[in-house]
């Protein structure tokens, strides 16, 4: 993967947010300070601003994630902005140029920011690479490549939590292999200096030789929990569970499920992520994911917030630079 | 069924609305002259208003329902509120901690009032007892259970016409088995006090024993409407008429169809009320459903009005409650 | 077809959009001069305005076209109207009666303005025949008839690159036979007076003898384009070649693809048109859909100007009539 170099704007400010890697601990920092003003507790009136008024996003998603893409829409609109909804179904739609034909269609339109989400790698940069220069694109999960929004949404719950991260042990748990949750978490945690990040998959959902370097690599989850501070369990997709000796639902939650008797064995003050939608007693137990410990909810929440706060972020930069 | 006391506040105000059951008339007339408020001739200025600015409504549709969707989303723009539609596909989803997820992670999204449409029965009820305390749910449809706004829309339609309920006559016509608009009218309208309210079926569709306490059976169209001074005509599922001895449309509409001759067994003023869609010709003649004792495009227009009156009265009681 | 006098209101104004022909020269022009005051440049600040404040519009949309709905609905809501999309599924929907139920629906919903795309020939004029004196109704594409604000656009930016109509060489090359593009285009540049009007087509694909009339038929590309002002190269459905003598792509592409040396055949300043979406490779070379002289970008940006100036248009007459 290449660094983040092709998200800046000549002056520095952030134009796309394809990645994190790359993007250095103090843009990571200054966008978790924007999201915090943007918390608002589930209950509280959700803030709203009109810095994105008279900006037009559009949210284009050939897979459907009805979660992310209302927290997205949510969040341009309560900053102000025009929201058009596209699904483009991957079936009619020829890669590659036909889906740029679609991209300058909706740049003509006026569209500013385009919100992407793609299960093939790649489509997200491909359309930043054509864009005129003054439309941004946000990836909102890019097959097993990245999740930015979600890597950034993961680092605030922690900061939220734990108010530090260079002392911290934190255990990402599951299909690491496939997931692109890890990848933005572990680019994330990595340029905010966490003491120790622990990759922790059955044989056949570990990375590969070379991916995550600098992590610890543990193949059995009670040492994985061990000690942590922060559990970031991964929803399995059933369809992989044959890719490792734990082929069914049953036998996986046995070895790989986070339950309550796991827990234990973590920080008495550990906190359990994870990044929806869970399959419960599969990968975590309900006991676990509805407990004290969780903070699932609380990812969600500051979800919005990071989301206003980058695309806040890549819009001011635009004005800036202009 | 039970009673309607799990919609209200510690208060006494309108929380949720799943039920007209137990509601009690002086509610149901509170909201109906709320609503009135609301109510727009065809071709005038809808009327708009700020009471849900800031706050978020979603549309949580597990059954295509074009109309009532749009009706919902209308009335809480017209409002001020910020609406999100999701569509939930029934086949990529389980049942009951999965659907759970969902709500919360929308109610972390700061969504405050769920609309929720379900093919089966349960699902309103169960989200309502999960929200957190400042969340309310409306059900725009469940399953053959109630529709509860359709049910004041139908009402308020009667209450607009005749400008009383209590010597008043109503037939309701048609699939009375299945039918969510028959229990939520024999709710409204029980509670509203009529003085004779008629279930009108063939066998088969009729009410099952038990059901429906108080109201008039009658199994033929003639006598069922023979002075009544309101019809209600009911939609039929066509794969429902095997169910009955009238297995086809040509003879289901010769023994169950309202049409001009039997429309003049009712009183001269009678209205002709039907919820949509309508299958002409089946349940239904076309003079009768255009004709001048028709009220069901009124019943439309008053949708809006009484969805509008039902929102501000739950987020007006939310803001008196904190 | 019928000329338009069905689309005014008793005092000439415009109240429906179904067809340009008829509408005459003097209403076309009014309509670009309306529509170049919304004309922004890409990457320019997309102007905004209240006049269809209080205005509820429906997209109603039974085929598929992601560009052109998300078109009208900036259009719409640029100007401060509300917004609601429909897809309607052909399978689901009975044409007629039940076609009418749901735009009577919508009208007592308090909807002023609906947008309709249909693939079959006769619902847009169904509806305006129906609805209410103070709706309007606008085509976004009818079947193979019309598609008139794309009519419009294309005529805006013929306008906007050649400053003139009357004595430029236009020519519509490609499906001609099922194409409402070419058929709005032949209006409005007939309306406006160009000096001559070419179809190009292969046999198969050409118009039906006497539709089309005053306008030169050539069969061949070559000859097509000599010395042309203007090309507008039309989308050929794969599954049409198989009705001319190009029965595969490449085939069709060597005889009726433009490409830079057919390019050349035209006058050096002439400007290159496409509807999208492009098939490129098949009816046009990327290198010409991308070279200087397309203004293909130009058409979608000018797409959403057109549709404000329409909107905005019916909208003030309706005022001014009531």
């Amino acid at each position: 993967m290449k660094p983040a170099v092709g998200q800046l704007r000549p002056d520095g400010s952030l134009r796309h947010l394809l990645t994190l890697e790359g993007l250095g601990r103090e843009r990571i920092e200054r966008l978790l300070e924007q999201a915090q003003r943007y918390v608002c507790e589930i209950g509280g009136v959700a803030p709203r601003r009109s810095t994105l008024a008279g900006v037009t996003v559009a949210n284009l998603f050939t897979e459907p994630s009805t979660r992310t893409r209302v927290s997205f829409e949510l969040a341009a609109k309560r900053l102000g902005a025009e929201v058009v909804n596209l699904e483009v179904q991957l079936s009619s739609r020829v890669k590659g140029e036909s889906m740029l034909d679609t991209v300058y269609t909706l740049e003509a339109l006026h569209v500013d920011v385009f919100v992407i989400r793609d299960a093939e790698a790649g489509v997200p940069g491909l359309v930043a690479a054509h864009v005129d220069p003054h439309v941004s694109v946000l990836s909102a999960g890019e097959g097993s490549v990245e999740h930015p929004t979600q890597g950034l949404l993961d680092a605030l719950t922690i900061a939220q939590s734990k108010g530090r991260f260079d002392d911290l042990v934190v255990a990402i748990v599951g299909d690491i292999r496939h997931s692109r949750v890890a990848r933005s978490a572990w680019h994330a945690l990595a340029a905010l200096g966490v003491k120790e990040l622990r990759i922790v998959a059955p044989e056949g959902l570990m990375a590969r030789p070379g991916e995550f370097p600098g992590c610890r690599r543990i193949d059995r989850l009670d040492e994985g929990v061990r000690d942590a501070d922060v559990i970031m369990m991964l929803r399995i997709q059933k369809e992989r569970m044959s890719h490792t000796s734990l082929p069914d639902s049953d036998r996986y939650f046995a070895e790989f499920g986070l339950d309550p008797r796991r827990l234990a064995l973590a920080r008495p003050d550990a906190i359990v992520m994870h990044p929806q939608p869970m399959n419960r007693g599969i990968e975590i137990a309900s006991d676990v994911a509805d407990g004290p410990q969780s903070v699932i909810r609380t990812q969600v929440r500051n979800g919005v917030a990071v989301r206003m706060a980058v695309l806040e972020s890549v819009i001011a930069g635009r004005s800036a630079a202009s």
